[in-house]
């Protein structure tokens, strides 16, 4: 199998399963200390999403980090695949939950031109955007991820 | 180059860009048609991305249909690329505008209660429906073609 920065075993790969937990745990964080957010199914979706995402990135980066640490390499076609399936089922969750709860925070800032929600529209926004921040992270894995698969 | 049901050329790609086509310009004509759309920026972004689909998935049909009258292989490595672009950047907008006007919707119809828009509430509906069966068929050309350019 190909071997480059990124793949699994690779300093790049853990750094990256890092930033999607720091990411998606500041954005389930930001949501859910916001009052009133179980009023609104995406944000509640958000939550979901972003805790499926820390708990599988950081499984991943264990794993990376014991590969680093011992010099193994994971280039296994069976574990590539698990990885492949895990990723984009997050990556593509991870996007829809972004862009729903994206959807809705547009509404109440734009459309409705003001949050009548006080304090906690901040952090409406910032869960948000800490969700997206952790979407563009998990996509590049899932793509370097397919790659390796698909070259074999 | 790999060649099985869905790559460039092939009837299944053709059927997958025709569906592509139907699903997105159904859901254009769908929120296009629905009085008040335009003061929901998810809505907006709907239509925008819902075009932008109908428009790419029409010229590669086009594409499909020429090779496939011609019997010819569309498997040059450099258009494999052009497809993968357009296909990845298109699908990941539609998953991105289907969500996001999801979001909306369901939070007009389910966090609110009801919905206060009448007729167009069911238009809302049919659109968002539309839009997320046209990302699914551009999901799967999106990986068809990146597999074939990754495995050579």
């Amino acid at each position: 199998m190909l071997d480059f920065p990124g793949t699994p075993g690779t300093l790049t790969a853990f750094v990256l399963r890092i930033l999607q937990c720091v990411f998606a745990a500041g954005s389930v964080a930001s949501m859910a200390t916001a009052v009133g957010f179980y009023n609104f199914t995406a944000f509640c979706y958000v939550i979901a999403s972003m805790g499926l995402q820390v708990t599988w990135s950081f499984m991943l980066a264990l794993l990376d980090a014991y590969a680093l640490l011992r010099k193994k390499m994971l280039h296994n076609p069976i574990l590539v695949s698990l990885f492949v399936v895990g990723d984009w089922v997050t990556a593509t969750l991870s996007l829809a939950a972004a862009s729903a709860s994206g959807g809705v925070a547009v509404l109440f800032f734009s459309n409705l031109g003001h949050c009548s929600f006080g304090d906690e529209c901040r952090k409406f926004q910032i869960s948000v955007v800490l969700a997206f921040l952790s979407w563009i992270t998990i996509a590049i894995s899932a793509l370097i991820m397919l790659w390796i698969l698909a070259a074999g």
